[in-house]
Formats: C-alpha cells, sequence, structure tokens
C-alpha cells in the first residue's frame, strides 16, 4: 500500500510516496503559498494529485498545534489565524484518510520509525530551523501533550527578560537559537557597523533570507560574526536542551531541521558540549546524533500518520 | 492485604500501613540518620517492625535517582556518596518484597492513585519543600525517565550565571525557590542590617530552621523580607513551570510538600499566576491544585509501589 506525507514548512510544501518500506519513492514540492488557509489545502492537493500514483490515504505535517485532526495554532504560516478543520476539508478534496500532525513530532516520529532514533525508548527531538522546534518519544511511545502542544523547547525561558521571541515572550531560547532571530541578530549588526560575508553568501546563493547553507558557509568560511551569533545560538540552545533533559531524562538526542542537514555530526557535538554543564544526571550512555532522514523525516513521518489513520478507518 | 509506605525526607522517615482503599491505618516516624545508608536502612527496618501488623511488601520513596532498585545518587541525604542497593539489602532486613522510587515521584504518585491527580492523564507535580523536586504523569502512566531522573524541574535553569544551587550549578531554580537556598538568602539579609520576623518566628517554634510552617507564619504576618524573598521564588519557579509546560502539556498542576500542606490553594494560584505569561499554548482547562493528602501523599504512593511489587514478585 502507497501512502503518500505531506510536509508543510513555512518556506515549502513536500510531498513524498512513501512505501512499506518507508522508502520515499515519489517527490514535488512547491512555495508554501502566503494567503492562507485555503490555499496550503489547495497546494497540498495539487501536489498529491501530481504524484505517479494514488496514495490510499495522506498524512500531514503542520508547523503547528494539531489535536484531534484541527490545527489549533500556527504561528508561522502567513493569514492563519482561526482553528481550521484541516483533516476534515482535506479528507473531501482527496477522498482517502488524511491524518495531521506537528512538523516536528511528525519528523522525530520519521527518526524513531526508520531512522537515528529507530528502536529508542525516549529521545528528544530538537529541530534548528526558521525556529527552535522539540518533539519527544517517551518510555517507546510518541508524546504529544493533552492537546498535542509537547515539545515547544523553542520557548523554554533561557534569559528572564532577554531578547524579544516572535512569540511575544521575551527570553525564550527561539529568540537566541532561531534561524529568524539569528538573521535579525546579524542585520542589526551590520547596521551598527560589523562587517560579515553572510549577505554576501546570501547573495552569492540567490537568496532572500538567511538560509541554513548559508549560516554553513559562513561558518566554514570562519566569518567572525557569523561565528559569534551561531556560538550564542549553540550556547543557548544548549541550557534549554540540558533543562529539558532534567525534566525528561531521555538516552538519545536527535538534532534536525536545516542546520542539521548542513553541519550534522558536529552540530550534535557542539550542542552536546553546551548542555552537558547544565545536566544534573544524565544518562551515562546519552547519545547526541543528527537527523538521518534529513529533508525526508517529515514526509516520512506524516506518512506513517497517514498509515495509522487506514488503520483506524 | 496490608503493605508499608516509607517516605525517607531530609528530615523525617515516615512509615505507614496502608490498606486496600489505600487509607493509612497506622504511622510511626523518625528523624532521619545522618550517618549513611546503613543507619537509615536500620531506622527504616525499626519503623517498619514497630507497627501494629507485619505488611506483606514494602514501598520506600528516597530523595534521589532510583533505577532497578538501586539508589544511584542522594543528593539530600548526608555521608550517601555511593551507589546502594537498598531494594535488595532491605529485603534481606525485613524478608518481604521491597520496592523503591523517588520521593517526588512516590508522592504524585499517591495523588494520581488517589488524590488531587486522580484520573488525570498528564499532569505535572511540582514539590517545594528544602529543594524543589518534580514528578511526572504522562498518557496515562506515572513517567520516571531512562534512568529515573526524570522531573528534576529544580535544575531548570532560569538565569544563567545566576546563584548558585546545591547541584553546584547556577542559575536552577531550586536556587531562588528551595527552602534551603531561601534561609540562606533570609540569613544574609540579616546580616546586612534587614529586619525580619523570619528567626524569632523559628525560636517561637522551636525550629532550628526555617520550616514551611515559620515560612506561612511570617509571611501571615505580612513580613516585608520574608514576603520579598518569597515572592522572588514564587516568579522564578512560575519561569520554570512555564518552561516545562511548553514542553509536557500537561492538564493538571499539583503542587505539593511543606509549603503546599501550609498555604495550600493560594500557592497554587500564585503559581499559577506566575507561570501564565511565559506559557505558550497551555491547555484551556489547565488546573493547578493543590496536594489533597498532604504529608500522606508518599507513603501511599510507596505503598502503592508496594502493591505493584507483590505482582510482580
Amino acid at each position: 500500500m502507497i501512502v503518500a506525507g505531506v510536509d508543510v514548512g513555512g518556506t515549502n510544501i513536500e510531498v513524498g510516496l512513501v512505501d512499506e518500506d518507508n522508502d520515499v519513492i515519489a517527490r514535488a514540492k512547491r512555495n508554501t503559498p502566503t494567503k492562507g488557509p485555503d490555499a496550503v489545502m489547495a497546494t497540498i492537493v495539487d501536489l498529491v494529485q501530481s504524484l505517479d500514483e494514488s496514495p490510499v490515504a495522506v498524512g500531514v505535517g503542520i508547523p503547528g498545534v494539531v489535536h484531534q485532526g484541527n490545527v489549533l495554532t500556527v504561528p508561522n504560516l502567513s493569514k492563519w489565524n482561526a482553528q481550521v478543520d484541516l483533516g476534515g476539508v482535506l479528507e473531501g478534496m482527496l477522498e482517502v484518510p488524511v491524518a495531521l500532525g506537528n512538523d516536528v513530532n511528525v519528523g522525530l516520529l520519521g527518526e524513531w520509525i526508520t531512522g537515528a532514533a529507530h528502536g529508542v525508548d525516549n529521545v528528544l527531538g530538537v529541530w534548528m530551523g526558521t525556529g527552535i522546534g522539540g518533539a519527544m518519544v517517551l518510555d517507546g511511545r510518541p508524546f504529544n501533550g493533552s492537546r498535542g502542544a509537547a515539545g515547544e523547547i523553542g520557548h523554554v525561558m533561557v534569559q528572564p527578560g532577554g531578547a524579544l521571541c516572535g512569540c511575544s515572550r521575551r527570553g525564550c531560547v527561539e529568540a537566541y537559537a532561531g534561524r529568524r532571530s539569528m538573521a535579525a541578530t546579524a542585520a542589526a549588526m551590520v547596521d551598527a557597523g560589523r562587517q560579515t560575508s553572510l549577505f554576501d553568501i546570501r547573495n552569492d546563493e540567490g537568496k532572500n533570507t538567511l538560509t541554513s547553507k548559508v549560516w554553513a558557509r559562513a561558518l566554514a568560511e570562519q566569518d567572525e560574526l557569523a561565528t559569534r551569533i551561531f556560538g550564542m545560538a549553540i550556547e543557548m540552545l544548549g541550557i534549554a536542551i540540558a533543562s529539558v533533559i532534567n525534566v525528561v531524562d531521555v538516552e538519545l538526542v536527535v538534532v534536525g531541521g536545516g542546520l542539521a542537514e548542513k553541519l550534522g555530526q558536529d552540530l550534535a557535538d557542539r550542542l552536546r558540549i553546551a548542555a552537558t554543564p547544565g545536566m544534573l544526571h544524565p544518562h551515562p550512555d546519552l547519545r547526541w546524533v543528527p537527523s538521518a532522514l534529513g529533508d525526508d523525516a517529515g514526509v516520512v513521518g506524516a506518512a506513517s500518520l497517514a498509515r495509522a489513520a487506514i488503520i483506524r478507518a
């Protein structure tokens, strides 16, 4: 049975056909529309229908709080202000069962089913992208919380009264370690007369924003400002991860998202070193690894939600 | 079948006989010995044997990291430096099955089985005592972590580079909100010439330390310094709880420990007010309540571990 996994990101919507071995056998991708839920749903339908085969079910990972098929909030997509019955509407349009999940929960699910977290009972997933996402497997089961809002490690407060976060609070770790915040800091530093190659690399790469690839290049070239901003991001994220590990006592940390794809084990090691001083009783064999599926984690995880939806249907 | 629950605290060891309705039908109590594990175990045996009936199994809650019957670390008891097979040794001495758990995990277990958290699937327990302890029920099961070290909310960092904590790290919330830290702050302020009734109340109550009762009296009398120090404790603990709720998305917070016994719902409400600004997507019906079993929570929870040990044996 072939199912489809859909990974709705702030920049792109990616769709994959996934077979029973969890291999992605076909892909399609388009920019995420900025005109709100209807446009996002139309794009999902177009992408799924553009695939070579018709999936028997569809799973969707979305960057928001998802509970019982409803998308409660989507802070990082524009014009998405009200609660939307995304599952119900997509089922009507696609005429197959549709399952929903939070994008990072779904990404870690992919890693847990067939990637870096396969077979591990207690896992913390930390996704470094535009924002900072988190997800957990606890006692051998994906954990989503009482209403699907668990895992928001980006909004662990690491500095009371600190930097303003996109969520309007102050001192959240995302305000230091999210790519959007790092870019704003870099721009402010350039305004203040500091030098950096970050924006030249951005132009050279033909991008509009400081993507993970841009950061990776600037770090590889030892750009001083990029190194400084990224060092602070790692330090702050290490503090947040240590606090979370003190509460959930996992045996594996999987680092995913765009930056993990570019920096790999080096990023996982830097976070390990930053978090170690703050951990009280870490598991003696606590491991830190990058995502193994990379960009496919979300598609594979969403596809596994689709399979579960068939069983329920 | 009658079992015994043992609650090993930094100050007292309390033992209770618990019947099948989870009622405590007899109690015994003694000061916690300060000469290390052997003295603690001898006292537990004496107390259990002093009870009217012989329990068919014994459960013990201990203020440390407990994994598979071993006590890995006990930071708050003196002369307890090595790993101890407490379960095995006590079984040899008492000749009945013995089960072990972390004291706060066991306290929340008591509340979950028959108290304030009865029937709730996702619960955060926050215990305010000498230190700050935590415990969780997640997806309808007590959660102890990969090695029994979960729930250490006291060591969530709320102020990088902040106050020195008993764990030797800086900025842990326990360094602001634990009673030991609050007492040290009060003593330093008195040294610096500030006025407070805290130490007079302590003497009046015939205590050696600033107990929960001493703090409750000083707060009731609107002592300015006590109010100030306690206000900071609440503020910092609110920040830590908000961060943890952003990660675990529970529907109930149970506040326990000595201070909850004295201050009750008022303490739970103060923590709710302090935590609310830091919560991202809290459950719309998130409830905050004090422990319902009070001092008995640990004994009842430990007794339920004893029952589980009979089933396993």
